[in-house]
């Protein structure tokens, strides 16, 4: 049965590369310990421990949440580029803490669907630029903490 | 001629007094080096060098300024509950990209209006919570580049 899954080394290499790309581009990454966990069935999951990502309560720090989640949009969309002349930037995003993260740091990026991808591929590769909503969430034990909504843009 | 500043002393005491809390109890500030510079005439002024908050563009990380916004609401809210059992939290926020930050990041949260702090002061004195939105604003050259507005919650 064909897989929709990058192939396992493939999938592997982009992971490091990515978080190796986050590490020395955005130094911030670095002090968040900032790390790439996986990139397979449309999600690409970024992770970062609590002890360097606390606040004053000893939860996760809405700054941090805001962060990842971020790196989660901009990472994702670098992957679906796959251009290395493409910049990414943010324009806006709306983030709800519905509850406290007591945990490490768990941010899943879901990838549109293939319509939507395939919308924003042609409108990239035809104009060099195109935007799109990534949905980012992070949760906790089966329960959705934070969500994250981001409109990225890809320019050439 | 009656000022509404607080006291030179007291208004500096107060600033390194915010700082110290921020830097002791989230530790991504050091990290961030997030400074508190000012607090009179109703505004809050939080700022972190672009050196250790840049992006893959060299310009300020979209994460990076999310959470100086997110301290800049925290530590207003500190300042204007002045009570030492309260926690702060934020339950949601909204911030746009409009321009590229290409320095360093200043980050200015605007009190509310005077009625709008009364009744937040209020509601927080008989009840232990309350919530309240919190404007704040990245400009450079006299350009707004960043606009964020968070809900925030005092619990006692």
């Amino acid at each position: 049965m064909p897989s929709d899954k990058p192939h396992a080394a493939s999938a592997e290499q982009l992971i490091r590369r990515t978080e190796a790309l986050l590490h020395e581009q955005i130094p911030l990454t670095r002090a968040m310990q900032v790390r790439v966990v996986r990139f397979d069935d449309g999600e690409l999951e970024l992770a970062a421990p609590l002890t360097v990502n606390h606040n004053h309560l000893g939860t996760a720090f809405g700054g941090s949440l805001a962060a990842v989640a971020t790196l989660a949009g901009y990472a994702l969309l670098w992957l679906l580029v796959e251009d290395p002349t493409c910049h990414v930037v943010i324009r806006r995003s709306t983030i709800q803490y519905r509850h406290p993260v007591r945990g490490d740091i768990h941010a899943v990026c879901r990838q549109p669907d293939a319509e939507a991808v395939a919308a924003f591929r042609t409108h990239f590769e035809r104009t060099g630029k195109a935007r799109i909503t990534l949905p980012v969430t992070i949760a906790q034990d089966g329960r959705t903490c934070v969500e994250f909504e981001g409109e990225f843009v890809a320019v050439r």
